[in-house]
């Protein structure tokens, strides 16, 4: 993806990225405090159209950098880059509001352990983005920095067009059911949504603890490898080339027919490419015998939707959206032996993908089977992100070359569990092998 | 169990139990606020020795019972029963310390979904429960009630102890470990350790989001049904009678050698016992090839710790305990690769368990390996429990009949994944026989 909404305006360090800024901080050849100059001007510029942050105060950004440059810099993976957190994620120096107007100027008071893990690797938390209510699927006032009529996606709307426009290099977004992947795809950026569990969901607003998981958005792949690094308390340790020939799996799923078709297209067109680039693919049918995930997604994450929204339905229903009201009134009347058969059937989905990854080094499938769409009263439909979310396995979101006017369109890579930097490898033997 | 200190003086209100208690409010026999009462005179009269929570009003839970009682009530599952938090769950109108001094006198603003579902279903906040510090091995206050010269077990140290001497009859717990199902084995009362995010842990505090489980509480397995039901926000349904014959595997583990003769006399005889009532009892080994659960368990945690708990190690490190602060530096010591390879043990482990189970309605084994040991400094080791934890199995303890005057064993009752409510009719079939 190079198309970038008034993109000769973009200030240099505001549009190199993370691993570069990290190799310009490292060598003392700009500050933390022009890092983050570069990129409150981006925003500043752009913030009327986009409107990707929920709070940003210049001055405690600024404040962390001048802190940050005072000691000189720690080395460590983050170390002056300025990251973006969806505003589901606890922030002790600012307010919270989980897109509710329930918790408009709420202030937890204490760090999400993903904030307090970018803090201690060094980065610089430059605001809090915007996120769906409750990183459901109310938006809130975010554009599509490729086109403001079209809707960025959710949940994290905010993460993906921040990283999109260039406001921040790094974004924190999550996952319950395709809140991560999606949005990256219809904004052009590459995310990562980790095996659940991987990276510590703690102190973030959850929505559905079976299925919530953080994810990661940034602009390449070296980049998110950098992010995790630094989430994970780890120096950064370079991805390794991924030896050859790698075997993938061209997963259609059952909803192919709902793609669209230049997506159709675009996967159709990747996998002949990798194909003829050596990769060895092969055609794999979604897994029998498990059920409908979309289906499953969301009876769990309706059951569940009634217990961890059930203190803000109790007192205050008024300010929920019908949605999300909606939503707890349907997760309500859900039986427990319901549930309990939807979590056995998750633990079916998750061993039947274990079964099948045997051979494969990752599957490849759309990561939004739509162009983002017009409009922003909706972020658009999870359709192929549900059914790999369900098994709680790793994936990557790819940009795919589009015609200069066009929409992006993401290719979703999907790793093994519990290998996710294995995950990152390949995705970038694939965008390598794709350029 | 039978024993419980100072019973004379026990109030009746204190001393039925919660199903007891629904029977009495639904009748208007009582009201709430006498329930109430009950309960405070019980604590009032026992607190010095027990020392069992670490946030009471009496006041604040007198408004709530006067509240129910000017409504008539509502017949949910709770309606008017008094329920003890464990002092990691949050709770917007008292504080949640999370057993350190850290957080004193935090309030966070906003109820854990425990304690917004026990709210709903009609229940009272009483109090917040002492916890060992951020639910881990640094033990706080409490005494075991039956000795107070002896740990009532942790971390669930208040919930457990509260609940045996009769200060409320429900309390929430949590475990990572074993930190429900021992201290209940510990002080003699029944718990029930609920399948892995069954239900939710939302607004508790996490030690390590990949093991942290609910726990209940209650002096019967009756009333750990009611209490289900109302944390589910479903009506109360009466346990229907376990068909015979069940089918039982007694599982030594591989630490066997490491319980107590009394422990191993009193299980031992409990398995013949139930064998000569008509359950079909057989010996099964601890699954083959899974890794050491301890050790397992543990890496697990203290990797996750170093997350959970980087922003009080980062600001206030010398406000933890030297428990605490270890184990954030062994777990930022742990390799990514090291964690992802304890992760796919963990779903080995629930995998070997699933394979195990066709054939079996329960396991048992101990609940704790020991009597509950002298002193307040160490709340005893998990040996028997997290065998079964790392699988995400649920669990319930059943104390066992012993002699007046020798310290409570436990029964852990082992169920099938997402089983939870056959779990407990099967547990009070195997009461019923033991009886």
């Amino acid at each position: 993806m190079t198309r970038v909404g008034a993109s000769d305006d973009v200030p240099e360090l505001a549009r190199i990225g993370a691993a570069a800024l990290r190799a310009l901080l490292d060598a003392h050849d700009v500050s933390a405090v022009e890092v983050v100059e570069a990129h409150l001007r981006r925003i500043e510029a752009r913030d009327a159209e986009v409107r990707a942050w929920a709070f940003l105060d210049p001055e405690l950004a600024l404040h962390q950098a001048r802190t940050r440059d005072e000691r000189a810099g720690s080395g460590a993976a983050l170390d002056g880059v300025p990251v973006g957190f969806k505003d589901i994620c606890d922030t002790a120096d600012m307010p919270t509001a989980y897109g509710s107007p329930i918790y408009a100027g709420a202030r937890p008071g204490r760090d999400a352990a993903c904030v307090a893990a970018t803090r201690a690797s060094g980065g610089i938390v430059l605001g809090k983005t915007v996120t769906t209510e409750f990183a459901g699927r109310n938006p809130d006032k975010t554009s599509n920095p490729l086109d403001p009529s079209r809707t960025p996606g959710g949940s994290s709307s905010g993460s993906a067009a921040a990283v999109a426009d260039m406001q921040c290099p790094l974004a924190i977004g999550s996952q319950t059911a395709g809140s991560t992947i999606r949005p990256a795809a219809y904004c052009g950026v590459h995310a990562l949504k980790p095996t659940f569990a991987a990276i510590s969901f703690a102190g973030m607003k959850n929505l559905c603890a079976r299925l919530d998981t953080i994810g990661l958005m940034g602009r390449s792949i070296d980049d998110l490898a950098l992010f995790r690094c630094g989430l994970l308390g780890a120096p950064f340790a370079p991805l390794r080339p991924a030896e050859d020939p790698l075997r993938l799996g061209l997963c259609r799923t059952p909803y192919w027919d709902r793609a669209s078709p230049a997506v159709k297209e675009r996967v159709e067109a990747a996998a002949a490419a990798l194909a003829t680039a050596g990769f060895a693919v092969e055609e794999v049918p979604y897994p029998a015998a498990t059920p409908d995930p979309g289906a499953l997604c969301w009876a769990v994450i309706e059951f569940e939707m009634a217990r961890t929204l059930a203190a803000e339905y109790a007192a205050r229903a008024a300010s929920m959206s019908p949605w999300a009201r909606r939503s707890v009134e349907n997760g309500r009347a859900i039986a427990i032996e319901t549930h309990h058969a939807n979590l056995r059937a998750l633990a079916a989905c998750e061993k039947a993908f274990d079964d099948l990854f045997g051979d494969f080094d990752a599957l490849i499938t759309p990561a939004a089977g739509e162009e983002a769409p017009v409009g922003l009263s909706d972020t658009g439909p999870p359709t192929f992100n549900t059914p790999f979310h369900v098994a709680g396995l790793p994936a990557v979101s790819v940009p795919l070359s589009v015609a200069p006017a066009a929409m992006p369109i993401g290719l979703q890579v999907i790793g093994q569990r519990c290998s996710d930097g294995r995950l990152l490898e390949v995705a970038r033997a694939i965008e390598l092998a794709l350029e």
